[in-house]
């Protein structure tokens, strides 16, 4: 390449770069994974004087331990670049699950598990405007081991070998079968592996430059759909939500709610102790009364140890993200209970009815939300899913009652009538969310909140319900 | 207290707090310290229950690795609420510096320093909107034997009494000598204590929401303005900024370029390796050419240990906090490089000359910007500032020379014509900051830039020169 030409190239990666970053209509991930000594960091660090800094980030992840204390792909998502930015990630994801497989810390079906994980994330990034784009550099043992002696020769280069550039070399056999597994396995369309065979780090640049200039300009391509959730047959409906218990009295609601507490408070230290996380949602109809339930659940609670998030518009820092990347942010580390009052679950209920989201978007969000709360189940979460319900003419009764009640009044908003008009249209979304995120971990519990007090015991009860399973299993 | 007037105090203090929630106009911070046993869990919770939980937070700070990887304060001021919220701070940072005094850890002038920060802090949070309220729970030897005891005894409640509480106690004379010290020398007006008594819980939570109320409804008070930085004699001014160097041809530039990065890799990598953080502050006029400085600074890291953080608008995230927190957001664990174009001084150059920040505010953000950057300083943080300055016919040349190069064009905005129509404003902005933060810690260096390849290299030489003096204190 002449210098003319290099000039050209650099200049039309540029303002590619600057294109999108103007645009703010995507964001670019590249994941640079590969054998030891192909050069990676030069190339990194080379692609990196070529790219505008200000909007790129460099990512050669050392989990911290506030990335340990939370579900596995916390420590990705709180990194995903923004909308308009370039991220480069040196092994990214890929980087665990390789070493650990080659080095046998986990077995093939682990590894396939987290290659499952992988290909759930990146669809999930694609279709939400980050374009991904993966490059494993390649390279045979025997010129592995010369490059390594030739670096460990050279006092320039020698402070950057050491003992694991060697332990790589020596599983070199292990490594190639299992990324050729892993590449095979994570290549799509909307997120494909380029196998680069590291000759000179001037070529690599300029491979590598090349994949970019195009995943900068060129439309991305969206992962097909997958089918959709198949409908759980025992999931809740809404018509089917009938409370038939007999109302208690204020005595013995009174004498229950304390018992309740008293067992939660108790249930709750324990999960502290042990390091349980614990993530309660709450969703419902307006004035279905998720506040005052969740005060009731709060109010056994430490304080120092739960948050209650109000999920309102996202922030414009948010909107530049992928949509989960704001429930993400919020999730408790070990030991924390976050209380969600609405969630992600807004998705699929106001976002679909209102139109915030287009059909395929809030389509494909359940599936989105059913990986993302196996997430949390698999870092040893408790997920509790309340939807309180009520009908139609109670609500009614309620909305009239908060205009009268002065310091009731500042809970009923325009928008509480608003959504009452389309009373039908939520009803039907509310059943297809029961039907397609009811999973067997974190299957909705529908409570009927016509009668307050049992509601309230009832939500209690599942609470500590859920804490206590988790505990049997935690000894 | 009757049920009524509870109901009523309930109701007043939610609606205060709605109040201040639906306005934003300022945050409440909430410090609670004392002896042990006295009840500090059992009043955050109490309070945590009369309070609306969506807009109110926690904190009983256990630092965590991310926090002590950072200068100390930024464990705070990522936690300082938005504004509309309330902050519950349990021992706040006060417990820190009371304890380690108690015990020994530090001596009187540490600890004198450490409350002098605490009122710097405090006052910058009061004149950003944040009331702040700190109440001391008081309870003589005696009777905290005798409580600890009654706690002890008790089924329900000894699981609270920990070693910890044994050794408080153990140092009551201590604990309430300093505490008494340290009350007296951080009471202020706009951050006053309130001595408590610790009698019986619930006169503990009526005295707390009394205050809470007042916090919530009343004007908040303003510190008393500091007197003004004295101008430091020796710091540069522009009119003295002439560079007298001979402009080296482009062979011999190329030549000491490569020489100074290759000086700055290795700097950069002992930096890297000792965990010393790096954080450089690029300000100048437009056109100076920071980009282009910053450029060749970079070109020599390793890419993976730096982040560029271009400075633009706040988010609206951004705009709920005090100014100073989206640069402590940004500021890099220990180890990294944090590069900033433009910074905090905008507070003192655009925000002054444009009107976005009054008098009294940019006037104050002198003294605010020295305690931030000492605060870096006292972390072992390096603290590069770089002022690039040109000539107004030298501005005009490169404007005129941008408009006409294609691949420059992105570079030139509306703005810059529209801030050269100030430039007497800015010179007397710029002067005027360069003699109230030129502090012997984190000195300007000025930095002319009429001749390109001059000023590069002499920005080069600044940071190999900052990195090494460094290195050498750290050996």
């Amino acid at each position: 390449m002449t210098d003319h030409e290099e000039k050209a190239r650099r200049y039309a990666l540029l303002k590619a770069q600057l294109a999108m970053a103007k645009h703010q209509d995507k964001a670019v991930v590249l994941v640079i994974a590969g054998h030891a000594a192909t050069y990676k960091s030069l190339l990194v660090n080379q692609l990196n004087h070529w790219l505008e800094n200000r909007q790129t980030e460099v990512h050669a992840l050392a989990p911290s331990e506030e990335d340990r204390l939370r579900p596995y792909w916390w420590r990705y998502w709180r990194r995903v670049p923004a909308r308009g930015r370039v991220g480069v990630f040196v092994h990214g994801w890929y980087g665990d699950a390789l070493f650990a497989r080659a080095e046998h810390r986990i077995q093939a079906g682990a590894f396939d598990d987290r290659l499952k994980e992988i290909n759930t994330f990146e669809a999930m990034l694609a279709h939400e405007g980050v374009v991904v784009i993966k490059v494993w550099l390649d390279i045979d043992a025997a010129q592995q081991a010369k490059r390594l002696h030739a670096m460990k020769a050279d006092p320039a280069q020698a402070w950057q070998i050491n003992e694991r550039h060697w332990q790589r070399h020596a599983q070199h056999v292990a490594i190639d079968h299992h990324a050729k597994t892993l590449r095979g396995a994570t290549h799509a369309p909307h997120a494909p592996w380029h196998c680069i065979v590291s000759e000179s780090p001037d070529q690599q640049l300029r491979d590598i430059t090349a994949l970019l200039q195009d995943a900068l300009t060129q439309p991305p391509s969206l992962p097909t759909q997958p089918d959709p959730n198949r409908a759980q047959t025992d999931a809740p409906t809404l018509n089917r939500s009938k409370n038939e218990d007999k109302k208690p009295s204020k005595s013995d609601y009174l004498e229950a709610l304390t018992a309740a507490q008293a067992r939660l408070a108790y249930n709750h230290r324990r999960c502290q102790e042990r390091g349980i996380p614990v993530v309660l949602a709450f969703e419902g109809h307006d004035a279905a009364g998720k506040g005052g339930s969740i005060h009731r659940v709060t109010s056994a609670l430490d304080a120092r140890f739960y948050r209650v998030h109000s999920i309102a518009a996202p922030s414009d820092e948010e909107r530049l993200q992928p949509w989960l990347w704001r429930f993400w942010r919020r999730l408790p580390q070990d030991g924390r209970v976050a209380i969600f009052d609405r969630t992600w679950y807004g998705r699929v209920l106001v976002e679909r009815v209102e139109g915030f989201a287009e059909e395929q978007e809030w389509r494909r969000a359940y599936r989105e939300i059913n990986h993302f709360e196996a997430q949390l189940l698999t870092h040893g979460a408790v997920v509790g899913k309340f939807f309180l319900a009520i009908s139609k003419e109670e609500q009614l009764k309620r909305f009239k009652a908060r205009a009268n009640t002065p310091h009731k009044q500042h809970k009923l908003t325009d928008e509480d009538w608003r959504n009452r008009k389309r009373w039908s249209e939520y009803q039907s979304a509310i059943n297809d969310m029961l039907a397609h995120t009811h999973t067997p971990g974190a299957p909705w519990h529908l409570v009927n909140t016509d009668h307050k007090r049992c509601a309230r015991l009832a939500v209690l009860d599942h609470v500590n319900h859920l804490l206590e399973s988790r505990l049997e299993n935690a000894s």
